[in-house]
């Protein structure tokens, strides 16, 4: 199980290689990746394209179908109510995730959404798989963008002043 | 307010004419359609393929942004939490809908996801526009392919007898 995760924060880390947001995810199939991506919003101009999207819509490609009934979902982040909706809306049958999103996740901070038996169709949730490592991940990506506008607003106020 | 609303039931028609369920859907920036899309996924095998998504990404694309902060989003169906999330992604203005989705729908029918204090982003939601034409649509799809079901069915029968 934490194997597949690993290969999420792989992905998260690509995207903090570009700049974006370290989030990743990947679905597996009978054992397999079939579908792998990270967050790619910013380089694309896309609010949809968020690790979860990408990897659902690989998998559909590998699999040739929309249901992905039989698969599992890997993300580092706790999932915003569009990836969980594109869960629900796959059949994904787990989702793992990492670390907790206080701010926007619906599975199980801001409710909980996939469990929610409203749906047609309803995801298992398992949190907390590799959190730390998510977790630092976002930490370190957030501080390295604090102190880069730090040293800007400095080097502006020096030039200002020369 | 209404004619965007036709551009959406033009779109969910495009959709019938393939046999997808009948859902369209546009995004209006500064008076003008920036984006359009009908549901594609039977056609796609892709999940993620809903009116609204293709609609969004296209404005994106249109306007080289993923902030839609000006945009209006009309579709002809209450949205999914997935397309909600979508919305309250991009920064929709206001989501104008047409008819109501009792089973899938958070935009009144199960919550409203769309006008939640708690994220980070809420979108103005407008009820029952065109809905009438928009159920009809929906309700003309659903007979046809009932009786499509019900003579496939009737055949069967008939070159087992024989």
């Amino acid at each position: 199980m934490t194997d597949y995760m690993q290969e999420a924060l792989l992905e998260a880390h690509d995207a903090m290689i570009i700049g974006e947001v370290p989030i990743g995810a990947v679905v597996v199939h009978d054992g397999k990746i079939v579908g792998r991506g990270h967050n790619l919003r910013e380089h694309s101009q896309d609010s949809t394209l968020h690790a979860e999207v990408l990897a659902i819509q690989e998998a559909c490609m590998t699999l040739g179908s929309w249901r992905l009934e039989d698969c599992d979902l890997y993300v580092t982040l706790e999932p915003c109510p569009m990836c969980a909706g594109a869960m629900i809306n796959s059949r994904i049958r787990t989702c793992y995730y990492g670390a907790k999103d206080p701010k926007a996740g619906v599975a199980g901070s801001l409710g909980n959404l996939l469990e929610d038996t409203r749906f047609n169709h309803q995801v298992k949730v398992v949190a907390g798989i590799d959190e730390e490592q998510a977790a630092q991940l976002l930490k370190s990506f957030f501080q390295a963008i604090r102190k880069k506008r730090k040293a800007a607003k400095l080097a502006k106020k020096q030039a200002q002043k020369a």
